[in-house]
């Protein structure tokens, strides 16, 4: 239903605030009359009503149930779907490629960390979750506000579409990929992780140019998908940092091929 | 209460096959006899008898109290909690100190993350959520059963006995510190975490020698705590890791260093 409503909650003052710096389409503010004379939510309607948005008083139990958090806001805005489309990322040199990722929380904290470490934009394939989900939009921190975010597309068009447009696709994979820190992440590219439980469906096998994973020191099995994420997306940014690629990515080989 | 019971509670067939392979404690199995005849359930509950413990069979309603997942498990373990005094990790090299981590999902994340980097320890300090909360031992995925964790000890203490035996400490900031990739993680260490929302409590800054902070590239204002953990704990791995570490902090320290 969200999808194609085309309009998703942000809830509380710090992210509808986010929303207003990132230039949102807002299309309606609603507010605890409570809050209604708290400094930062005056100024916040102010501004939501400077900018052509209409802000409702709402009674604390119908703000509840438009609600999603446990803790309730005293503010929640109505924002349009800022949707891109594959062309809209297609001179990206980083992306992150979400093809299979179920739990809410896993998939905004993955955007949070793609926004964090310089991703150009993050593409949810049709099978992971709604990107617009109040959870979602909840543990990305306000990153789907300012992120290009493509979503319900096809996987195996979106793996076509990146080897098109030039981009690596590298897969996470638990175990037996190429050790992460010997992978050349300078070079245009796109991290493609899959299921949280069943990693990438081997149909795409073909459709992946190289198959990553995170070497485990402990007796740990695998790291949940945002933390994989994380490391990965991170080791990127260090890399395309590095002063001297050639350099770091030698030295990066040589670890990498360590037992 | 949990604190003092010195047990807690392993839900799942594979996490309480995790506790009977870390040679765990089992005090007690209750299990859904509506799945006493699953193979697997039933190979276990034989290993926990062979064991020594006791197998209690239990309703599904008795079975989903106890529990404290939304889906309820067909067995449940009591396991002795696995307490490891600071002594216990004092030749340590590399540790990881929560001290005043909130989210029992967060800190089990943490947990998983530092088995899977080669930490050898958690510290959990006073005012940090109970490492063996269901949530947290369910978000550690195994690792509470295998790797040393101390809890409820006193952050100052920990600091001083840090330094006592030679563990460089290094407080993560969200801004303002050290680039992580430009610090020395192969010296013996501890990071530091703070709390999801404050950080480290600025009355710690004296007992910590190094502040380290993940240079964000997007807007994003920070990470959580267990992203930002992912990312330094497999920083020390990847540094730690390497066959140059000469050339490699060389290289790591020019990239810190640019703007």
């Amino acid at each position: 239903v969200r999808r194609s409503e085309g309009a998703f909650v942000v809830e509380g003052t710090k992210l509808v605030t986010g929303a207003l710096d990132a230039g949102a389409a807002i299309e309606a503010v609603f507010f605890d009359p409570a809050a209604g004379a708290v400094p930062t939510v005056t100024m916040l309607l102010q501004r939501v009503e400077d900018g052509g948005a209409r802000v409702f008083p709402l009674g604390q139990g119908v703000l509840e149930r438009i609600a999603d958090t446990v803790t309730p806001q005293p503010v929640i805005a109505i924002v349009g779907t800022p949707r891109a489309s594959l062309d809209s990322v297609g001179t990206a040199t980083f992306l992150v490629v979400c093809v299979d990722v179920r739990d809410p929380g896993n998939a905004g904290t993955v955007i949070r960390i793609a926004d964090a470490a310089g991703a150009d934009g993050v593409v949810f394939c049709a099978g992971t979750v709604d990107p617009f989900n109040p959870k979602t939009v909840r543990a990305a921190a306000g990153s789907v506000l300012h992120l290009p975010i493509v979503d319900d597309v096809d996987a195996r068009d979106v793996l076509v579409w990146l080897a098109q447009v030039g981009l690596r696709r590298l897969g996470a994979m638990p175990r037996g990929g190429t050790a992460y820190e010997s992978v050349d992440w300078t070079v245009p590219c796109a991290l493609v992780l899959g299921n949280e439980a069943s990693g990438l469906p081997a149909s795409l096998d073909g459709m992946i140019d190289d198959h990553v994973t995170i070497p485990m020191a402990g007796r740990a099995e695998s790291l949940n998908v945002s933390s994989a994420a994380s490391v990965l997306c991170f080791e990127a940014r260090r890399q395309r940092n590095n002063l001297h690629p050639v350099i770091g990515s030698t030295v990066a080989n040589e670890a990498g091929n360590r037992p």
